[in-house]
């Protein structure tokens, strides 16, 4: 193949926008209402729409999560999407979301199958300096990182950023790795529980302009290839802690707070003690902070995530034609049949 | 009496700083927990300090609450020192809340009578943007006033005001109206469930001025008198919401959110539609708007509250004599066997 010739992948017909897979993350709970409203005008107003190539699912992923405000009920429901937990035998009285994992699992899958949506697009809000994230699996996912660079070129003025979580699919847990292409996408900083107007206008216009790049790329656009620099999760580091109590004993350094993405170098401060003591990075290796205490993550015991960047070539990608789509679906059966 | 004489108070042997009366208002939790360990210490250190002008009690109001890390499990506890709560009957089964609000009068107050603690000091944060606050009741309480004239001097980097609550005191429902003075020291903006270093570095200094003026005041130290700018809350208002589901259809403005204090005039933006349309503040009255976009608030239906500002003169003061005290309670004594 030459190297300039645009990589040909399945058109996506089946699109998925989930907001409140946290239920206290309202920016995505807003979207989403609003997003269902704007659809039900839409199919009151223009009842067959034979011009559509894609058809969007709009779901409120954890409306008894939303109902309480609180991030979940019983279990985080973004750790629920594992195959075990998908597949496994449920409990006598299984934890609310384990359920409700199923239940989004029919609706968008099943998970890995052929009958899964093309692509989920998760919405999530964090308390730390993140600006505008996409966070995928996959460091070779075209169709996310094409859109990552469509929303890059369209909202110059937020920063944006390609964050991968670096294990293998199998053991992929969150709502976006129901569909064939999914990603999260995170933006910050607002406070869980309340919704910030800059926050949801961002959320806004990212996924709008998403569909529009779908849209484009479902009428047979060709999108140039180029670079994405991602950020590949390394490790946690949890906040220092009594030995008796487990209570943590510090914040993070007023230093670091507010600087997601930036370098930690050996010896920066990381932590401040409740008593006033600077406690320093003691790793060796320069890597960059993200999710710099996000109040979400004090249960799981992380203050902060280390990640390495890495430039990635991205090819350039067009969808198939339907002779393609056609021709390839001649080619599976055949396959199947020897 | 002559208006340069200062007002003689009596002194404040009992202080109460309190944390953790809202289980996810971090920055108290860990002030508190760190003030309860130098305690520990020092009586370890120094069994007997005869010195000591001042006992200090340090409390963990809502340990259920905290260790959930929620705002409250049953009830809002700071809305439960209500003297009819405080004294009513209980019915079969309690909400936490109130049981632990009779237990807290019962430690620090009871609130109205002579035993109860001189000061209470009650610490909260808030995602608004609203620097450091004193909330109190009263307009006229020298001892809050002079305290909060006293941080302003020492803090001089940090936002300050004062908010008067003007409701009466029969109706005052938080834990700080437990004592014979109380106030609420309220800081942001930082998000609920985290703590941010340099919210916990002012908070922790807001409490050491405050103690200390309370032992410069017990020393028998002349504070002269001056102006302190007063907030008065006039009115809340509530998100716009959808009249079939209650939901809100509306977020604060981007030009009001994090203004804390500006003053709102008639036709200034307030909400953002999530369709995009901005409302505007139909008041007539140019008012200061404050707690915008509180998270904590969204269950309670408030966006923003509304305040008038005025400037109040404060006179001087210093703490009765051992002789005035003496004869003050004399008095007292003779007045109560007429």
């Amino acid at each position: 193949m030459d190297v300039d010739e645009p990589v040909c992948l399945p058109r996506l017909s089946r699109v998925a926008v989930c907001g409140g897979t946290h239920g206290n993350e309202l920016p995505g709970v807003y979207l989403v209402r609003e997003l269902l409203k704007l659809q039900r005008r839409a199919s009151e107003g223009e009842e067959d729409d034979g011009e559509e190539h894609t058809s969007m699912l709009t779901v409120l992923s954890n409306p008894r999560a939303v109902q309480q405000c609180r991030r979940y009920t019983d279990t985080d429901l973004n750790r629920c999407f594992t195959l075990a937990t998908l597949n496994g035998p449920t409990s006598d009285s299984p934890p609310y979301e384990v359920l409700r994992a199923q239940e989004l699992n029919a609706m968008l899958g099943p998970k890995g199958g052929p009958g899964a949506v093309d692509l989920v697009c998760d919405l999530h809000s964090t308390t730390a300096n993140m600006g505008l994230c996409f966070i995928a699996y996959s460091d070779c996912d075209w169709i996310c990182l094409h859109i990552f660079k469509h929303l890059q070129r369209r909202m110059p003025d937020t920063p944006m950023r390609f964050i991968h979580l670096g294990i293998s699919g199998k053991e992929s847990y969150s709502l976006d790795s129901v569909g064939k292409h999914g990603f999260a996408m995170e933006i910050g900083p607002q406070p869980h529980g309340g919704v910030r107007s800059d926050i949801y206008a961002v959320m806004s216009a990212g996924v709008r302009h998403m569909l529009d790049w779908v849209g484009l790329f479902n009428s047979g656009a060709v999108f140039e290839g180029g670079w994405v620099d991602v950020f590949t999760l390394v490790k946690n580091i949890d906040y220092p802690r009594d030995s008796k109590t487990h209570n943590i004993t510090a914040a993070i350094h007023s230093h670091l707070q507010d600087r997601d993405f930036c370098l930690l170098r050996p010896h920066d401060p990381v932590f401040q003690t409740f008593s006033g003591e600077t406690l320093r990075y003691e790793g060796g290796e320069p890597l960059y902070a993200l999710f710099i205490n996000e109040c979400s993550y004090y249960e799981k015991g992380i203050a902060l995530s280390l990640a390495r960047k890495r430039r990635l070539a991205v090819p350039g990608i067009r969808a198939q034609t339907e002779e393609e789509e056609q021709a390839d679906e001649r080619a599976l059966t055949s396959e199947e049949e020897e």
